[in-house]
């Protein structure tokens, strides 16, 4: 894509898991490559086991690798496909993990629990990763859990040129729940639009029940409702029904991570949801995608991906990608 | 204050740096210690230094040194005071910094920023800390960027007792801006009010000018505005106003870190706010208490602060005390 | 057990992930200890969850969890229970894995492959563990993969007494391939009995086919095939075939780890074995208990690891329990 | 050798130790390069010291000193020379160590020993080097003691070749101990030819006497005895006597490291061996050479490091060469 | 300046912190370039923050802040400021300090006080830094406190220089104190000049006096003064009123790094002293040379900083500019 | 020695390397132990082997072993030691080397040599040592080479007691050479006697040259030279011709570390020294004290090292015993 004099590295080759191969091969097409030949299987005692096919001796090497569900194993393969690389010595081992498991668990939101997500990022370190790129983390924060390089890429420009071409009159967006508030501005603040958020607050007396409240004012507007990932889609059908109860007219939900846990397509194929707009970040499924029918619109990430494997390949600024 | 059977270190020792020495004071007082004895100077040339004057040699050391302004100074300070521990030998050192410095630079949220948070993280365990405790974060997932043990301490609980003995009666939460809605909601549930929140939004146009949201409502109400900390105040005041425009009636404001930079004493003098409630772990000048005067309270943190020393140094689960 | 006037940790706390529950309550139960309450469970989205609903601060903590099938996510339980641990500060924390998975993938016999076992070494490390105790590695040279100290317990104690027992006059004892045979070699040497190895070879044409050699004699004799885990149970029932064509007579086989991964049980069901030898370091499912019925003999391995559970604990020599 | 479009690294350079200097002169010609210059010597005081005549900042340096005896000098000449190369700026420092002493001590085979394998690979990585060279480990395993690449040359096809190029009629391939059986079956697999072992037992009554076993058959045929390396010579020679007792016809000893520890030489003069076949890996004296005479057969290991060496440089597979 | 073939890493960047601007702007003259366009503030809060104009992604970047006075704010700019560069993706990043504050803390010559020039070298390590040039440590071993490169530049052939163009006839090497000995005598080596020194003895009753003592001969002579920084001077003129009383005429002074902490300047331009010849590794403010007027001589330093970058961008020896 | 009511780590336990075993049995003796049972040989090849003959789970392991010559076998066999009570769970492992091996390599004073005194320093900690004791190393930065707890002990209280006891009238101190003039400052300052220094210079024609110059006055006095060490005598016997020419009268010498590397014995005996006073921190063997006969003093350092070890180990200031 860019000519470049300096040479610090080997040829790029691009490896996958089996975590989002189609993603993969999007992004080799992107490249003009082919992927990288790998044997990876599980033994009959469950052990995740790699080879690869080919010499990454001094290569520049990208390994694509979202660590959506089955988070462990796909997580295992990782590392071990890691070590595999590193043990073949491979001149420069960047992960590409477009989705970040474990992302949720950032903190000690209660007593006696992990930091799951700073436990991963020390565990894909001393397998022997050289660099890691991800899309949308969980929490900013996240980046600072690594102590290698980590290059955090927004989908946010993506929706917004999604949203340009598919506009949604007279809306306004709102925030599922309090913790994605600062995504939703942000991308309120792109597309010059009202904000509003979902409250979800627990009784304190013990019983367990929750009541949600509607900080701002969605009547007769439609709905944006934006997150960073749809998981059960629990959380967001309940805001979709609540934003209902208060009046609100067509509903669209908008998230880079689809990934649709069980009962998240019969949730939202029942819900009164309109549209549903992600990324394929994380494979879906043929079967979800025809519960979901014309309800999901999937903005892809390969180009985002391939644009930037290059750039960090030949050394070029990933930031002015992100600086309209 | 417990007994205990169980002694993994030697005696306890509580030393101080000089960033809030009166704290240090209060907290050695609740324990019923006197504060070690150490040498701190600036040498003409400004290199700090630290003499022990007494021997820590296997003892159970706590270092009571909150990163404030000066933060490179105190940090270095802390830095210096730690490894002057290690290498006389004490058993274990626990850093208990009530505020952590530079905590605000917690994420990359343009490119081409460092993440400083995570760099303190790294330089206070490699100088040889081995555990960390401090009170409310900027952010919960800085937790994660320690390698180290690190209990942060929530003063929720301190401010909840203050306002039940301080009521405000027809009260309405507000956050000043959109990240700090997650503390807010949380002070909101204990207190059981209702929640609303001012969003700054940047035009896009480039000439830099921002516009207030206020998302819920507050007409009517008296407003208490949440915040982890007051800096320069600029944020809070322009919350404040905004809020006053709306129809609020009595304004009070409550955060943890009274880091009061210039001109916050002014900002908060000239303002409509009744009161500002705020802890200790920040030292305040005098000329800053004097300037606030009745409008300012202070519930004191070193009680809180003993307590967790004292059980770290026996044993004894810190989670507890937040289990109400 | 022991007295000791020595105290470096606080009290003994057993956890248990999920992989053998039955084991940890049976150590337990020897150790007159409850097993440690904790949650431990799987999000609609994969992804492990633990939560301590005690404190272990301070503790000298044993968690017992093999990393047998499903070896991902047993593993990562394992690390993710190891960073609650960590960030709960217990004093120390002690792995008791009587099965190390992965541990057949310790060296490169072909380019370009990973080896795991040392991976999982450095994720347990860098996880937080202190200390690692385990039963009959594949290879004792695993014991150097770990940078933490790392007891090896043998089982072969357990077998010898087994044998004594139950004695099988006449018998040699066969190493089912080459690579179990020094495992086969100490345990004919301790129950003086001669030895026997099969061997298994590749044509080098390139067509895949094996053929197999017996080294040694077995003609009229009884058998005992001595491996350290029976997985598939191919390797096993090809060797039974092999000798039992080799004209031996009653084919007893003897293996740590009781693996049995599909179709194990079937293929011994159906074999001409007429016993199975192995320890409980693995849970085996009531299905497959039931399926092999008296040909299955399980010499439990709760005693011995609650006794070096003691012994490490009041920091008494392990090494003793296996001077006979 | 071959043309490379990539530079990753400046001009090659090759030093060498002087545990083995005739195998360096021998590396560099087949490399068309002559050896770095460098001042290598002990003070009175016994300290050995380094210091390099020429820069080598930037440059791909490989460092080529097997660590054989007195392997506590040559190891640590070895760790001061890496530390010298590192603090001059060599831009990648690439240990060519051809023999790995302390190799033996890979596990705990008693309890309260060392791990001196493992000990040894964190010295190598802790003084700086980057890559590690080595030719045919005592155990595989032991590449997985290493945190930094390790590339492990078989010497099997030189081997092979020669076995081909000096037939042996009839033969079998006797392991002369149980440990070494892997080795021999794959160099029997690949010159076809039967296999067969010598078991050693000790005694358990504590006297001490040792027995050996022959399992396998080797009456009337030519033996051609393999191992890793020839220490002192005894297990060879008493495994020599036992298959000649056993009837065996002509005995060849074919091992990769000639150790020759006293009194290997006169051992294996005195001996009914025909031949010993080894590499020059480690350097032998000429007074053993003459001591020996015919019967030993030096096959030449410089030919493989060059060409090695070469392959790292240019980052060409290493792998693609022991793929016949 | 120098061609080369070979290219490790991207194009050459200088970027500087603000502890000494005109030296780096120098620097940057001397190799042809601009300075890296940085952003680097105080808050409010006293948080320093950097934010780099431009992409480093994979250049060669160097980077110039000598850690003097305020020292600790200049070494947590230099701390922050790797960060930042680490990442944003730089391929190399070189801190060249011409001056190492906290040099003077490089050992415990008393008990319980820290080894700051080895913590140091320690944060700038787990900041980030790739290698580390500096000038005239205050001693030597203090390279070895790096675990990273350290290329240490004697500014003893600069003075050399000066002094042949300069000449001092008659002249005596002094060494103001006993550690600085080491300097004078290698000063005096080159320039074949005698050799005296001053030491400062204190009573040991207790009452702090100190007693100076000549050893060696100055009557009747120049002396030349030889030091490895001025900092308030006092040292210095202490030891120029000892010499000037044991019958010294022309006094000169000379010292690689000119710290002038006050109040250096008003002693030297109150004393005997005839001329201060230093370098401006550290930043001399106008005020300060007015003050000292003609009585200063600075000998740049740029050049040779500018040289060894060159050197060290393109691979070439640093080693051989300082063999005459 | 003292009752400690604190209890960190199991027993005291000293074992000894082969380094300086009367000395080890003297610091037992004083300790009122004995000293540990370890097996340590050096096999036919040249390994070293450790092997403990008892348990040291949880204890608290001194291992006494100054790295003298030959230096590479005793430094070999104290980091395999180390590495062996580390696997045996040792509680905390303390090395006491009384003489520090590769001090003198402590920089680089001209370019491409290695600074062998840090390498050490890293070798001994990631062998898994706890702590560092040793006595007056040869310069005291070499303390901060060390990343864990170092504590030098000064065996200047143990000369000052001596030459109280054996005064010198009318004396002054000379330092042999301008590296070790610190030291006989501090020598001087305690007895309150005059300095002189011996300068040794190198012609810089690259003849190779040297001349010595005496600064200061030894005519009609007694001198006694003071430096940490005696190695080959050289430099001593240099410096004592160098005063005696210049009409010192009697002549002693005073130094720490006895090494006394060949032909030191002969020098000193055919020297016109009178005395040369040491210590035993390495071994002196039986024919050099004969051939130096009553010209040597030896001043015993076990006292001093015992009341550190228990100091030690019952957490007890060190640091309190060098404060006069």
């Amino acid at each position: 894509m860019f000519a470049s004099a300096w040479k610090m590295y080997g040829d790029l080759m691009v490896f996958a898991g089996t975590a989002n191969r189609p993603l993969a091969e999007a992004v080799a097409q992107c490249l003009g490559e082919t992927l990288g030949k790998a044997e990876i299987k599980q033994f009959a005692n469950s052990n995740t086991f790699v080879r690869l096919c080919q010499s990454v001796r001094a290569r520049d090497v990208f390994l694509i690798q979202p660590t959506s569900a089955p988070v462990n194993d796909n997580l295992m393969e990782l590392l071990i496909f890691i070590d595999t690389l590193k043990r073949d010595s491979a001149g420069r081992i960047t992960v590409v993990a477009p989705y970040y498991g474990y992302g949720r668990t950032d903190k000690k939101d209660q007593p006696r629990v992990p930091i799951t997500a700073r436990l991963v990022a020390d565990l894909v370190a001393v397998a022997g990763a050289d660099r890691f790129v991800t899309v949308d983390l969980h929490a900013k924060q996240i980046q600072g859990f690594f102590s290698i390089p980590c290059d955090e890429l927004p989908a946010l420009g993506q929706f917004i040129r999604y949203f340009r071409g598919h506009p949604v009159p007279n809306a306004v967006v709102v925030s599922p729940d309090v913790g994605a508030l600062r995504r939703a501005r942000n991308f309120a603040e792109h597309l010059r639009l009202p904000l509003a958020v979902v409250e979800k607050r627990r009784s304190l007396d013990g019983n367990g029940t929750e009541t949600l409240n509607l900080i701002g004012d969605v009547a007769g507007k439609n709905v944006i409702l934006v997150d960073d990932e749809i998981d059960t889609g629990g959380t967001l059908v309940k805001a979709v029904n609540f934003v209902r109860a208060a009046d609100a007219q067509e509903i669209v939900a908008c998230a880079t991570h689809a990934i649709f846990s069980e009962p998240a397509a019969d949730r939202i194929h029942e819900s009164v949801l309109s549209r549903v707009v992600v990324t394929d970040t994380v494979a879906i499924s043929e079967a979800k995608r025809e519960r979901l029918g014309a309800k999901l619109d999937i903005v892809p990430i390969a180009p985002l991906l391939a644009d930037v494997i290059q750039r960090i390949h030949v050394g070029r600024s990933v930031g002015e990608l992100f600086n309209e």
